[in-house]
């Protein structure tokens, strides 16, 4: 059995996950390269989207771990869609191309329900209407042995906290202050949660801190 | 002319700087040992307590920058005493025995009037009933070229960082999770109020925050 895990999920040292004014040219939204200054130099950032070189420092480990042994994704719909509402451009594929990096199902978390989105390389976009526990399920079941990541963005993921799903949680803080945007941990109680520290490395752009349910 | 600043003031990755449950046993709340580790080891802290050894670290270095230069301290009540409300007990003289760490005024802020307490080692505890403005006017005055340091807890330091008071700011953050207590940073947008990042030094106990207000 696999589990749910956060991975490489960047906050700035005030909390927030992502950057205010998120759109279609900017989307992660304002600072959000500096935010994630730690993975966009690694091996395997550059790698993907289409450079040779890039770092193969502790940065770039925790960035290839966080694709390893994943069977199915959840994600939510903004960060699928900088698009609100219902599904009116069926033209939107995703971020990412005509080949994203997820070769494997993603649950796209939605109130609007759409057909599946099948991509190359392995990538099939789901839309899933009827709520996180549903969403979790399909995932668990395309999975199968393997793990299911929740990919993002902030609501997402402490939807799935808050409901005590998530078993795994890899945080890279990043040693900037946003001052606004989505605070990760705002209401959420880790130690409450069970989430234990089982790890922290620090590196130059970053604080890994890998959390672990412990029951 | 000094600067306002705050110095070695901790907080939990989930952005604590102070664990629930304050008491006379328990002056910095559930797991304020954790919270502190960074500090509680170092040369500076051990001498304070009247031991010797403790490292000389980087960590050591911050703890002993956070001590030079002070001409005057602020701080709130609840950090000068486990009581609230009206001094009853007049015997409280703070926490820190009859020599306080201080060696210079300190402005405590209150709503009930006291007369000032004198100290060995030059502390005296000045009681300040007219707010953090007048509080500072006092301290800049007693401090005259050197710096006034705002000791904490959250609220003072949030306090004076709302009104944009402050010219510098040292964070250590603990590479813990407390889950609860007061949020340092909760309605403070730091860019936004002007303090940019000055310097970030990784220990393997905190992560060393330097902001400074860039006019």
């Amino acid at each position: 059995m696999g589990k749910v895990k956060v991975a490489a999920f960047t906050v700035s040292l005030d909390g927030f996950g992502a950057g205010l004014n998120q759109s279609l040219k900017n989307p992660i939204g304002d600072r959000g390269t500096e935010l994630h200054q730690w993975m966009f130099k690694t091996k395997v950032f550059q790698k993907m989207i289409g450079n040779s070189g890039g770092t193969t420092d502790t940065d770039n480990e925790f960035a290839e771990k966080s694709f390893q042994n994943i069977g199915a994704w959840i994600m939510g719909r903004n960060m699928f869609s900088p698009h609100r509402g219902s599904w009116a451009n069926q033209d939107w594929k995703g971020w990412w191309g005509d080949n994203p990096p997820y070769h494997a199902p993603v649950f796209v978390l939605t109130h609007h329900e759409r057909e599946p989105l099948h991509m190359e390389g392995g990538t099939t976009f789901y839309f899933v209407t009827d709520g996180i526990e549903s969403a979790l399920a399909k995932a668990k079941e395309a999975a199968k042995e393997k793990d299911v990541r929740i990919v993002g963005g902030v609501s997402t993921i402490q939807n799935f906290l808050k409901a005590g799903l998530i078993d795994e949680m890899h945080l890279a803080y990043s040693p900037i202050f946003l001052g606004s945007g989505e605070n990760l941990l705002l209401g959420v109680n880790l130690p409450k949660l069970g989430l234990k520290l089982a790890q922290k490395v620090l590196t130059d752009d970053a604080v890994h801190i890998v959390l672990e349910k412990q029951n």
